[in-house]
Order: C-alpha cells, then structure tokens, then sequence
C-alpha cells in the first residue's frame, strides 16, 4: 500500500484513522498481549462509519434509538476501545487504553458487554456478534412496530471477520437475516484474506458474495481503505430494504512490517517495527498522544448525535404516558404490574384442576397466561413449535409483513436462534424465549454460555428432557444436559415437577434482569403434585418438603422434574413399611446454593440416609446427597450412567431402574 | 402427482421404490412413532442410488472399499432399515423392521451405527451426516493416497434434509469439501420444502443452488421422483471434480393424504389413510408383506456388489504383506508394533532432562515421536495450529495436491471439524486428532457428544484449559468444560499435569478403540513433576499418589493438570508445619472410576481431610472428595465458582485464591 498517497488523498480522514492504528499499536505493546492488525485493517472503515452514518452521542451511550455497533471480530478489541476514548465517552479515559488487558480494566481482551455501557454486547468467540445481530435488528423492528418510527429507528452495523463467516453459525445467521428482510442490518466484512494458521485459502475458497447474495443479502466489495467507497457503500446499504453486506477489502496490519500476514493478526509489539509503522503513517507523537486537533476532530464526532438524541427525547416526552411507562418498563426489564396476582391466580386454579400435563404443556398454559400481560416477551423455536409448546395465539408470527409479530419460527438453527435470543435481550425492550430438544442443548451451547456471562436473562425452553422422551432414541435424549448448564455460572436451571412449579418457574425467568433461565422440560405427562395453593413462589427457594415423613424421619429422597412422582410413590412404598420418608422436590438446585444455610439444614436436616432421583448423570448431584460442610449423610443416587436407548419410554425407566420401587430398594439399602 | 404415471414410466423402479414406502408405513404404524415422509419422498432416489451406483455388497457390509451411504436426515431410519432389509442385509430381517423403535431393536428410533454392521454413523442430530461425510470423504482421499486406486476407490452418498442444510454445521461441511474439492462426495439434497413448523419457507429462502455452487460445488437440480433423472444426476456427479450436491425436488409422505405437508413429516398411522396411499401405489399385499419378485429384485441389488468386492479382495492380497499388514492394523484400530517401547524410551528421557513445559508444547513433543510410528494419525486445528500444537513436521498437509497429507487446516470450524474427524474415525483406517481452545468444546459439543454416543476414539486437543491462558478473557477461558466432558458417559477427559502424563494420556487416547479423549493443556508453561521414571502408565489408572505424606498422614491433595504444581507447593508448606500431606494427581476421573476399590482406597484412604484443586467449577469433584460409598472426609475444594475475568495469567490465580498458600490453608482450617 502507498501509505503516502492514502493520506494525501484525504489527509483530515488519514489522521483521524491513523489515531485507530496508534493507539492500537501502543495498548497491545503496553499489554504485549493483544490483536493489532484487524483494529489497524478496519481502521479506515470504522473512522467513516462513526463519522458519517452511526447515530451515537458519545455523552449517552444507552439512549434507546441509538444505532448499534457490534465488533463480532470481538479479538480486534481496540478497535472499540480506541473509538470510545476518542469519540470521549466518558467510560474510556486515556487511563483505561493504557491498562488494555490488565485486572480491573473495562479494556478486556475481548469486548465484554457488561464492562461498560457503549460495549453492546460481549464478542470473541467467532460468529456470535453477527448472529447477535439478527436478535438486535429483529428487536428494532418490533420496537418500531409498536412504538413507530419516531421512538424506534436505528441500525446495527456489524464488523465481522473471515473467523466470522467460516463459524457455521453466521450461515444461521444470514439466513435468517434474509428471509426476514432485516434491513436495517449492515455488515461490514473485514475481508483480508489473512487467518492465524495464514491465508484464508488455506482453509476456505467460499465466494462469500455469492454466499450471501444466495441468502437475499444486498452486497457491495469497496476498498475498505478508501473512504469515498467506505461512505458510498454505507449509504447504499442503508438505504437497501434487504440487509447488506460491504465487502471490504483491507489489508491486516497496514503499514506494519508484518501487514498482510498471519503475523499482523497477534500482537505487534517489537519497537524498531512500530516506529518504522508510525513513520510511515507521518504519525509523530509519543506513546497514547493523540494530536489536539485529531482528538477533537473526533470528539464532534462523539458529540454530532446530541442534538438528534434531544430531538428523540423531546418525541419521546411527547408519547402518552402509558406508552413511555411500557417502553421503560420493559426496556428496564421490570415486571408488568399484574404478574404476582396473575400467577398466584393461575397456580390456585392449577392446584384446584390438578391437571396431568406434560411440562411442557404446563409451560404453554402459563405462557398463555403470561404472555398477554407483556409487550416484550418474543417467543420462537428451532422448528419444534407444537413439540416445545412455545406459541401462544395472541403474539401474532414475526414476519416481513408483521413487523409487530412476537413469534420467531427459528428454523432449525438452534444456535443461531440462541445467539439472536441474546441480541434481543442486549438490544432492550424484549424478553426473548425459544424452545428445542433438550438434547440440543449441545448446539447453542456457544450462546447460553454467553448469555451467562453477559448476565442477560435469555429463556431456553428444553423440552423433551430425558428418557421420558421415549422412541426418538439416545441421539435425542439428554442425559448429561442437566448437569452441563448446571455447571455453567450464572445460569438458572429449572426442572419443574408439576404445572404450578412450571409457572413459579416462568415467574422467576421472566423477572430476572441477570441471569438465563434454561426450562428443562418433559415430553410425558405428569400428575400434579402441589395440591395445596401456596401464594409464595415456593420454586424461587431452589428446594422445598413437598410431602413430609410419617413418624421418625429415616429417609429423605430428593427429586426433581418428573422424578419427583417417582418419590412420592416410593415414598409410598417405604411409609407403608413404617419408614418415615420425606420427599423433597428441588426444581431449581442453584436457587438452594443461594439461600441461607438454616433454610437449607431445615429442608435437609443431617441424619436420615438420602436418595437422589433425577434421569440424568449424577455429576453435581453429590453436594446435596453426602451433605454440605461435612455434615455427611448415608447416600445414593438413581438416574442414568450411561446414553438411553430407543423405546417407550415406560419400558426405559424400567431398564434403567428409574422405578418407585427401585428407589425405595435404594433408601431401605442404606438404613 | 400422478401416482398411475410414475408406476407406468417404470414399472419395476416403481414396484422397488414402493417397498421402501410400504415397509415405512407399515413399521411406524406398528410403532405408533416416527417419521414416514421422508423415506417416502425419497424412496426413488434411493431406489436408483442402490440399483445402479452405490458399490456394496450386503452379505459382506464392512468390507473397506464399499461406497458409504449416510443418511444425514436420520429421522427418515425407515429408509434405511427398509433398504437393508430389502436388500438382504442379515442383520435386517423382517423381524427388525416389525420390531422398529422398540427395546433391544437394531431399528432404534435414529440410525445407530453400533448397532448394525451397514450403518455408517449415527444421525439424528441435524446437520451431523453431512459434516462426518467430509471426514469420509478425506480418509478415502488419504487411504487412496496411501493403497492406490484399486485398493481405495469409494464415493460417500449423503442425504440431506432441509434440517440439514439449515444447521451451521453444514456451512462448515460445505466449504471444507469446496475448498478441497472432494469429488467423491455426492450429497443428495431431499427438497421437499417442509419442515416440522411449515414449508422451509417459513424460516428459510436460502437459494441453496447458489449457496453450493459459492461454495465450490458441482449441482444437478433433479425431479427426485424421476429415475432417469436421478441416474443421469448421479452419473453426471461421479465424473465430475468437484464435490456434488443434487438438488431432488420431491414430495414428502408421497401418496398419501398428508403429501407436502408438516403433518407428512411425523408418523402416519391412520389405517385409512394407510390403506388409501397403499392402494394408490398399487400394493395390494398386507402389512410387511413384500411381493417375492420385488424381494428378489431387491436381493440381486444387494447381491449386485460381490463380484466387484472379490476382485477387490484379490487385488488386496496381492498387496504386500507389509501393506496388507498396516492397512489391517489401521482398521483395526490396533496399535503400531512400537508405541509402547517409545512412549517408555520419551518418557524415560523427560524424567531426566525435565522440562518446563506448557502441556500443549508436552503434548506437541509427544506427537512428534508418535506420529511417525501411524499412518493413520490424521491431525488438525481450527485455525489455531500454532496455539494448539497439533502439527508435527513429517505429516504433511492434507490438501488438493497432497492428497496424502495428514494435516487439516480446519479454518474456524470447531464444529465442522469434531464431525468431521468423527466421520474419519468412523470411515476406518484414521485416527483423527483435532485441536482448538478448550472454551469451543462448546462449539465442537454436538459432534463430541456423538463420538462418545458412536463409540469412536477421536481426540480432541483442547489447550489454553484454564484463566491460566490469562488476557484473552472469560470469553476464552474454560470454567466449566471439564464438568461438561466429564458429565458425558464414555469420554475420557485428561489433564495431565506434565510432559511424562501427557504421554502417558496420548498413549491411552491413541490406543482406544470405542472411546473418545479430551486432552485439557495448559497455555503457560508446567515443570515435570513426574522425576522418578516408571514404565507403567501411571495416568491409566486415572489417580495415583505422586508425592506422599511424611509423617503422619492429615492431609490429602488431590490436583489435576496445572494445579498439580499448587498442590506440591502447598504440600511443602504443609509439611513444613509438620503436617504430613499425601498429593494425589488425578489425570483422568473415568479411568479412576474404573479402578478397584482397593485401589481407589490405596490411593483415597478415608480419614485424613482432603482438599481437591482444579482451576474450574466444583461439579463432579465432591464424589472424591466427600468419600464414596459413604466414607465419609472433611473436604473442601480450591477451584473457580463464577467466570473469569482478563488480565495476566499469574494475577488471576492470585485473584481467584488458586494459589499454594490458600491451598494449605484451606486444608489446615479442615484439620
């Protein structure tokens, strides 16, 4: 590249860029950790995107219609962080580039959403900004079709990486993008032909034009280094009413020794090769000094959004005040005022009908319920809506024509749908929800884990939860999922017994502000077992007695889900022996870690032998059966070691000895 | 469609294809359960791929150079337990398909290949036959490379869904077999345009031709119910040099009253409806009754291949005995001749010279003396070689011109690659390694999960295990993904704590034939604990007492990989203070829990306190710890409860307590 000639060409552009590539340049050598080329590559396409088309106000990085900027090449760090300290946003002094990577810093290695608010959501692990992006355009335009275009009407504007495009995720992604039409979405590909293992033909020869013109994508290649291309592209895209795509072609690490290599992706930190890179770009100041009048330049940048933001305000102010309650509650994630007396009412009837439902059955019942009372809950599956029970009548389907519509049909993209799901939780205002096997667990994994770390409360709705599921098989049925999002922090995992512990399950999802909720549901009815009403959300104590024991106390069998039926007639078996058994059901094991150490001795007192029952491994069992601190009980477990099998599911709790009977052998083995 | 028309085209095509949809009916109506569409609407095109292309034989079903036949839409089992039945496999009796989805059947409920000789890999899971037809695809290029044309000379048929093609997966699948132009893979594409919540236009518009043909690939667009368009489509595709998709327009659940529609997708069982598709077709015996000349008809197909396979068995013993001798071991799974003297000779030189080494670098080190010895190691990375350390100078590079290469660029396709290197393992002759951060398990989870379900011994090289990888952040560092393999049955998770135990771990994992193998490494360099050389494998017993108290025994450690050095620091402290403490390292759970109790209580005596550490989440580490079987210690555990955070490596075990001294203390305040 002619470095010379790129910054005669437009000098006030190069200079403004150039303090991308310093800055960058300086954190990773200060960190001699970090990723320099992609900040250095893109530099040029994020300098015209902030200057000329993203609506920001660098002083109020949450107003609501801002438009989103998503770095899903999340390891290009800098680049986000050396546009926030310029534009002047408040959470980015100097201080904060010069402590890049190091404890306590907002400039994490990746960007991480919960670090600072212009941060929209956490990337890193490849494809899930893009995939995110699906989730934030979709949430603008429900939020445009419910408030109208003047309170909701902004982009998401994506830069994306080779990694990016290979993740199978972002094929979810663009799909999904195009069949929708999302045309407020905006992708910019860093296209520069360079991999950590070397060029990208080493791995991949995809016409990525092609490929997402093949997805209803509008598509333009520029010069990712030429601004007039840069601006023109934008503005094309935006005006497009398909989602775009802008190709643009960069080059990694410009102006740097190891430009265009696979070198120019790490951390460029050797000082002779610096300078020479510096020198080259005519960029004379020290180490983090940025220039006063470039700085400046940059912060009219930040400051260009203001008035327009006021503007919004003012539009905002002049909303009916039920309206702006509304879009304040659910952008706070609040609950609708009626939600306690709702549930109460449903779970007094439930407990009244004493119905046998399948959870999930019980989950569409409280949904149909719930739903009516929220304008942000966004149902969907991965193209198992009648199996995950996730559809209620009165969110109408998302679609190009119905913007308002509250239903994603996902198609079977379980990761996509999960990393979408997080983007509309991110972008605010919605509550997204979505169902699949439980077994798929293992698809959107990627996704539920960040959820949990980015303390979003994105619903997983598994169903199908066990070998309950019967014929389908071990392919399908879960056995180590339970124990999988249990081991994940952050996350509450629900395995609701009954009808009105899937409600209380559901209340305490749907009113959660930091933590996912994965609902573990069964495919095979289940009898009631809360026959007596309780106002109290009893599910929100993680355990509880649910039938206590007859005389002395010997026995207590801790169950949950469908095994808690199971207990209880085990209980059955053993009480009619004389042998005092207590059944506790625990639907939700993360919610008895968090409540005091009396409630928990209360539940499980030391000395009666315990007995496990779930259909499931046994991993993260042990706390509540040997007992905590020590306080160690006689104990054993019955639930699966092994992947099921293929047939009635009767049939497979008897080969699997997931019996009343077998867990009453179990306890009485241990007296 | 005009039924009449079709039968009176091709009578004979017509009677054979209409086996496979009676027999479809006919099994799910006995099982009340499962999928008749599928088989239904691709019945011709399997029909035409048995009778005229497909190179089998089916009194022989695992002879090495068949064609594979995968059937990525595995719901549709129908179709391939019709075909086999019908084709005279002896393991599909009429019995079987009588007996489909129930207990003890071959006819499990989705395709299980250890259940039956013909069937290639396990599928169910969307997306998965499409990507294991890569790894096939290559291991047949490799083994061509290696035996010649006339000893490996196969093509791998793959039908494919609209789920299929929905997952990401198959994005990763598609570009790797453009990128390395697997002429030999032919993917048959069932257009039907429904799927369980609509028609595939509900979530989907992809012009999957244009997608294909981006990705490098040769498409045919077919009326998949015309057979001779079918054979042209599939002649055409054997010639050509790219891999092939072949687009088959058909009708799901043909003939009968639920034909193009969600409901033809599910199990068709009203009798009346049955009785009126049959009739339509023309059949008019009972229920699994195949007319004999149909049933002879289809024996001769199936009798078709075992000249061609003779031939072959003659041209195989006419090979070398070396070569013959090899190309067996390799299927087998057998060891080379060598491994164990050279894992004792590597291990015997480390115990002295005694590196600092990260065990990423141990296990590099370990590869470059094994690999040599295989022909079948085939090695890979998802774009991060260099971080992961899976490629050893004499493999080679895998590549078009290089067809012999045993390296695969994977790109940034954790899980393309884990399917892939599954269907590898599965193809025979391969032992597939693959690498990436230990944080994408989550990525590569649905493809791990099927190796331990398929029973395949694929190694999954999984570095950079712990925050010990330092600034790249909690996005990237491994919290709860050792629970995650360690709660899924049959996988041996290691993480060995130095160079000699990551031999012995290689050792293990290269030499299993039904299990698949989690290598945890560490990014930052460990010293060699191991200083006295034994030439037992030590890590095959899972947990053994690597230093021993001094005195009186009060305190056990037990540690794992790079906590292993903690332990001992800590142990040094302790036993500075006079407290004798037992350091047990534990480099595989599972193979610990296999162990006798004897040794298990040789190794865990109960009484004194123990203390486990492990930098990630305590589940499944109370089960050795609290005591089995109710032998009972006080216990405690050093480890992550939450994410981890971005800074030096060293500060963040400072930070998050896992350090030497809190390791003592934590015992000392058991004491």
């Amino acid at each position: 590249m002619d470095l010379n000639a790129l910054a005669k060409a437009n000098p006030e552009h190069w200079s403004k860029a150039t303090a991308i590539r310093a800055l960058t340049l300086d954190a990773v050598a200060a960190a001699n950790s970090g990723h320099s080329g992609m900040p250095m590559g893109m530099a040029d396409v994020a300098t015209v995107l902030f200057e000329k088309h993203l609506k920001f106000d660098a002083s109020n990085p949450l107003w609501p219609d801002r438009d989103r900027f998503i770095l899903s090449a999340g390891h290009g760090s800098m680049l986000i962080y050396s546009l926030l300290h310029l534009v002047g946003d408040a959470q980015f002094p100097l201080e904060e580039l010069k402590n890049f990577r190091q404890m306590g810093a907002r400039t994490a290695g990746h960007p991480e959403n919960f670090l600072a608010d212009a941060i929209e959501t956490t990337t890193g692990p490849l494809g899930q900004g893009i995939a995110n992006s699906v989730g934030f355009a979709m949430a603008e335009e429900i939020q445009r079709a419910q408030y109208g275009k003047k309170i909701a009407d902004h982009f998401t504007y994506v830069i994306a990486g080779d990694g990016c495009l290979m993740e199978g995720v972002s094929q979810e992604a663009i799909a999904l993008a195009g069949r929708h039409k999302l045309s407020k979405l905006i992708v910019m590909w860093d296209n520069n032909n360079i991999t950590i293992d070397g060029p990208v033909t080493l791995s991949d020869t995809v016409d990525q034009v092609a490929r997402f013109k093949a997805a209803g994508w509008h598509v333009v290649e520029i010069d990712g280094h030429n601004p007039d291309q840069i601006d023109a592209a934008l503005t094309e895209a935006r005006k497009s009413d398909l989602p775009s795509m802008i190709a643009c072609k960069t080059h990694i690490a410009l102006g740097h020794a190891a430009q265009d290599t696979s070198k120019g992706h790490g951390a460029l930190t050797d000082a002779d090769q610096m300078a020479a890179a510096k020198a080259a770009y005519g960029w004379t100041t020290g180490p983090f000094e940025v220039p006063a009048d470039v700085k400046s330049a940059w912060e009219a940048i930040g400051a260009r959004g203001a008035d327009t933001r006021k503007e919004w305000e003012e539009r905002f102010d002049a909303m009916s005040r039920t309206k702006r309650e509304e879009f304040n509650r659910a952008l706070a994630g609040d609950a609708p005022k009626k939600l306690s007396a709702t549930v109460k009412a449903f779970k007094k009837q439930i407990s009244e009908s004493a119905p046998k439902l399948a959870t999930r059955a019980s989950s569409e019942k409280t949904l149909e319920v719930l739903n009516p009372l929220y304008s942000e809950t966004v149902g969907g599956s991965a193209d198992l809506t009648g199996s995950n029970n996730t559809k209620t009548a009165d969110l109408g389907v998302f679609d190009i024509d119905n913007r308002g519509g509250r239903y994603v049909y996902w198609g079977i993209r379980e990761h996509g749908m999960a990393s979408a799901m997080n983007g509309m939780a991110l972008h605010g205002g919605m509550r997204p929800y979505g169902g699949t096997f439980m077994c798929f667990t293992d698809y959107a994994r990627p996704a539920m884990r960040l959820a949990a770390l980015m303390q979003v409360p994105t619903v997983f709705v598994m169903t199908h939860d066990s070998i309950g599921l019967g014929e389908d098989g071990p392919t399908h049925q879960p056995v180590e999922h339970l124990a999988i999002s249990r081991a994940t922090p952050n996350t509450y995992v629900f395995r609701p017994a009954d009808t009105i512990e899937t409600a209380e399950a559901w209340e305490i999802a749907l009113t959660s502000k930091d933590t996912p909720s994965v609902l573990s549901l069964t495919r095979q009815g289940l009898p009631t077992v809360r026959l007596e009403h309780k106002n109290k959300n009893l599910t929100e104590q993680g355990a509880y007695v649910l039938a206590d024991a007859e005389g002395k106390r010997q026995v207590i069998l801790i169950a949950t889900g469908s095994e808690v039926e199971i207990a209880l007639k085990a209980r059955d078996i053993l009480q009619e022996q004389g042998i005092g058994t207590r059944v506790v059901s625990m639907p939700c094991m993360e919610l008895f870690a968090e409540q005091d150490e009396a409630y928990r001795r209360r539940v499980l007192p030391a000395g009666p032998v315990r007995v496990g029952v779930e259909a499931a491994v046994r991993q993260g069992w042990d706390r509540w059966l040997t007992g905590e601190r020590g306080k160690w009980n006689k104990a054993d477990f019955v639930g699966m070691d092994r992947f099921g099998a293929s047939a009635p599911a009767n049939e497979l709790f008897e080969k699997f000895g997931i019996t009343a009977q077998n867990v009453a052998d179990t306890a009485k083995a241990l007296l």
